[in-house]
């Protein structure tokens, strides 16, 4: 597809008061962001990044909790078969749906409106080849700030709406036997995390911890689990490193924005 | 201590054949290593590096499996306190006393010939201030190797003599409450290293991943579990990446060994 029919495309987008379009992977995606409702992160992109779907993503992938689209509209290029985003809030979802239109990939990836707890509905339990999450990351008991943020953030930072044992439990009733789910959490519930995986038999195969600078301790962690694995065998991938001392993003970041470090 | 009087010192130990001394923190430690029973690792190096005995090591310090009192020796200059050493095989035990008198350190380094199991007949339950471990890092189930070993490394690196869940154990039993436990081990074997420690009622709070080169997976686990703490809140300490791409250690694993990197 021509980069100029698709950037006209995008200039015939509907954009709400407040809205960007953002652009990854050398101005191929674009993503309607609001600054006032939702905006991807760096969690995101590198989550899309991590995630290997198996059989060239020729199955179903499932996000969970898609907020803006981020990932399924950055997966896309990976997976020749269905990507369906799940998110629980109206204003988002059709947000996402708005950047998949202006993508053109409409028939690649769908949102569902939904709150995860209904998905079955719609979609078979044990069908999805790959289930990826960026969840809520903050416990609800640790309180402090929900009340004082946007609900649409609050929502998608915190488990309001799901959590933990939640996404985990919904990952596993997705997957298929054997199949990857891929998430991207805080450090510091690791060890929640790693519980509510094998609570829901799904077994932490690989972790990678990513690092602001050199000398930071850990702010982000890629998780790659197995439905049904044995629980055995934990590879820790190597570090990744996000910021130059400067605060800059360093090449290696700035290559995954890029799209160069894909294996497409 | 003068650093003549030490070294004339080193020149009158007794060496048994095999048996080389090696130097550490800028001449200041000397230990007998020998290829053929035992010598300590880098992992030693980084543990004795990592752990932090709390009141300035005022208390008893412990150490499970010393092999030839690599950690009591590296720790002793930030510990004001008792070390003791537990080693099960009599030829390290006595290889370690050994070093531990070249250094004139025998009145705050004991080393015990003991099995762990046996260790509470001499020291009371609850009293230890500070525990680490370099323990057997393979499990017996593994085998592989184990027979075509050198019996003394066999016992060193296999879970032949104490396994995961003997250290864990016997470092919560030696704890007194909040105490602190510091353990070097593989990151293949995290998720059972975090199980034991929960089993044992050791929370782990900070991991520190050890990776040999930038893009290499981790390689070393560095632990810091608290005796009945409340098991939230992991943090994962900056990235320690040990070679240059030459193969050469890196400027910061040469300031530990030249004990330039302590807060003594």
């Amino acid at each position: 597809m021509a980069m100029d029919e698709k950037w006209s495309k995008g200039m015939d987008v509907e954009l709400k008061p407040g809205e960007r379009i953002d652009m990854l992977y050398q101005d191929q995606v674009h993503i309607i962001q609001s600054k006032d409702v939702f905006s991807f992160s760096l969690d995101a992109v590198l989550l899309a990044n991590f995630a290997n779907p198996r059989k060239n993503g020729r199955g179903l992938t499932v996000d969970l909790g898609s907020g803006n689209g981020a990932i399924p509209l950055f997966m896309a290029h990976k997976v020749q078969g269905q990507i369906v985003g799940v998110e629980i809030q109206p204003e988002l979802a059709e947000m996402a749906r708005r950047s998949v239109a202006m993508n053109q990939l409409e028939d690649k990836i769908t949102i569902k409106n939904e709150d995860m707890r209904d998905i079955f509905s719609d979609i078979r339990p044990g069908s999805a080849d790959t289930v990826v999450s960026n969840p809520p990351y903050f416990a609800v008991d640790s309180e402090k700030t929900v009340m004082k943020e946007d609900e649409h953030y609050a929502i998608a930072r915190h488990e309001i709406k799901a959590d933990l044992t939640l996404v985990t439990k919904t990952a596993n009733k997705l997957l298929k036997n054997k199949a990857h789910f891929y998430m991207v959490h805080r450090p510091d519930r690791l060890f929640e995390i790693l519980d509510a995986l094998r609570a829901a038999h799904l077994s932490p195969k690989k972790l990678q911890f990513v690092y602001p600078k050199p000398n930071s301790e850990a702010n982000i962690v890629l998780i790659d689990a197995i439905k049904d694995g044995d629980g055995t065998g934990a590879r820790i991938l190597p570090p990744i490193i996000t910021h130059n001392p400067d605060g800059s993003y360093r090449q290696e970041i700035l290559d995954i924005y890029e799209g160069k470090n894909q294996d497409d």
